[in-house]
């Protein structure tokens, strides 16, 4: 399957820090740990031209991944439009973490996808569905010593499955890995991934990211979107 | 509780037999029947400046009713936009009919909304969920001698409950009555209403509406959207 | 409307400081604080003939509450097939706390309803649908200062709406107030209610509690039961 | 994967016509169009001891089939508290046609499964998630020139999908094949396969069984089913 890691790639060049963490980027890093046997992977930035997601690029693509943060607002609506159409005719999506905000996800889920925020917590996740594939292997629970926390009340279209739950030290909760069916495309959205913190470093995260891809690739992509005049079958 | 049934209310000018059919235009024939001692219904129509949905008229509507069909295009985004804003905030939104294709049903979708479609077939509608408000006093089963034939496919979002289900004689079955939740707003979409038809008569379809308007009608409206940096509350 | 609050009573004959905590029984306190100009309370408990859940006072039940612990096994089945039909001819149903392991609620849901538990925990509660009815006039977060922590995974089935979550400072998560609808019926749990904590002296889980009683009173109730041989309406 | 057929196996010794349909009886039928490459097939029936579904057939069984009818309460009821557990453990369950009122669905749906029934009708089965695995390869619309009807409302637990919709030629719809999670097994139900017609037959409706019994196949089984006291993680 070929797999697609789109990030705005901006803090990286901003901040050194961010780099040393992420070396290439975070979407090179990702890649990085995704890329084996049955799964291809290439990288999609900002400032490619049309965001490096042109229709060959798109058509060529069973999953999608998105990190975005402080240029949600840089890509254009018709990107937008044209990775919406995608998703309806079978593409998978992966959004993570600060992708809540993107004109994406906001546009697959019809809500703000607001939530609360903070830097600098101790997160511990827990598996709410110990026998749905993209829990495989993961245990009951696991904990990021330092991730943002997101808080609830997250501001989404009901989950079809609420798949991990996150539970933070300042007291809050969260629905930290869901599904959603849009159209012929499978959503799923994972909360880690601050870029200041190592949470794409652990283990459990990288083997969640790798079966939501083998989970979110469609059996039939690029389906034809049509509202046909249709007459009747039957008299 | 403060309605405003919004129409496109083009068919009515260009053809003098929908007007025959619905007199003052749809937006008024649905208003006269919606109007009771606990319900206060306004109309408002795509050639009135900002569409009839000035920020006033949102922030004083409870459930907005939306009736449209070959002008969809003609709705500015930013009237879109703030309608989706109000629906977060707290307003039911009910989309009719043709209205599956109209930019503020596939906004809170975030789906294609297609579907099969035929003019001039007889449809009987089933109440799947017998005890769900919106069906009170609804039978089990009722027809409509001539209604278009809408067919799934529907490209829909997940719905939280499907009340009712449409049969057509030419073999095609449909979701005819859904409800969602996004934000705090609830949303119900109702398949019957095609403009040369007189669905709008039935006195079902009637009370199913007047159901729908006390069933989205908020608790609470006008809720601020935030999204706030949040100070730990557990030590 | 009628509500029955039906408690095992068995804990507070046995611990005089349940007794002191609960006066009268978990059942008469819970029945004190709901009574109000629009709910008629009565209780009914394990050691009454019938459980105190004959046909007749079921048949006059608009809501049933349930609370039990030690003795879930002592309740005869043939009690247990007669709360289930009312539920699914109308009545509503709310389940309290160790009530997640009563035969009527594991016959709801069709699964084993295990979870984790320790004694002794701190708990926040979130609201996450602050605009769902019961949720009217709850806070976005409140604090039991003693509760007993319920841990997922929380083995229910799906339910249609998470409406509360808990946080507990050892380190858990927990789905603690859901909806379900089976057949006429609608079902709330709520997690909080141990025998030796004070969660029903907290003013939120009591708004909680009366919100739920309004939320889950049936529009009809008493609805037949009925799968029958049905002649074609269409030729 | 190994599946298992249980067929309570009693119209076929009563009447020679529906043997000759379902030569060896529904159960040897339906195991011998399933058997491939990766599914092994086993049989079991209502008149062996335990009715075949002993420990160590169940233990042994990726996904298990029911077919009964007339004979629903035969089945001792600790039969289906063991089939339960298994299905709550991680086994799949596809239930068949008028399995609708077994004793194992009704238990996993906490519901009566009533509906709507009549001999002799043309059924037309529309795809409703064309991209869902257990659609793969099925048309958007097939005919059963004869088969029972089954009409709406079903009364069983919210679906978690709804991948096909059955319209009859009575004025009848249905949602004809449904899927949901109970514990950490699947469960599909399939609408058609009356015993006197020829469902089992169709092309289709083999290939929907195929797909059903791979999605209902779980990546892990017989997994302990468990309610501990846990110590705080946290401190």
């Amino acid at each position: 399957m070929k797999v697609t890691v789109w990030n705005e790639n901006v803090h990286e060049k901003l901040d050194p820090n961010i780099m040393k963490i992420y070396p290439g980027g975070l979407h090179e890093f990702i890649a990085g740990f995704l890329r084996c046997d049955d799964i291809e992977v290439r990288t999609a930035t900002l400032d490619m031209p049309e965001c490096g997601l042109t229709d060959e690029v798109l058509a060529d693509t069973d999953v999608l991944i998105w990190w975005g943060h402080i240029k949600h607002g840089d890509v254009p609506d018709e990107i937008i439009d044209r990775v919406q159409r995608y998703v309806l005719s079978g593409m998978g999506l992966i959004v993570l973490h600060s992708g809540h905000h993107s004109k994406i996800f906001r546009r697959m889920m019809g809500t703000t996808c607001n939530l609360k925020w903070r830097d600098g917590a101790r997160e511990r996740i827990w598996t709410i569905k110990p026998n749905h594939p993209i829990a495989a292997g993961i245990p009951e629970t696991f904990v990021l010593e330092e991730e943002e926390m997101y808080g609830e009340p997250f501001d989404i279209a009901e989950p079809d499955e609420v798949v991990f739950m996150g539970w933070f030290n300042g007291g809050e909760v969260f629905r930290s890995g869901c599904t959603w069916v849009r159209g012929n495309g499978k959503i799923f959205y994972l909360q880690p991934g601050h870029e200041t913190n190592k949470a794409y470093h652990n283990e459990y995260v990288q083997r969640i990211l790798k079966n939501a891809v083998r989970w979110a690739c469609p059996v039939n992509k690029n389906i034809p979107l049509v509202c046909p005049c249709f007459e009747a079958l039957e008299k």
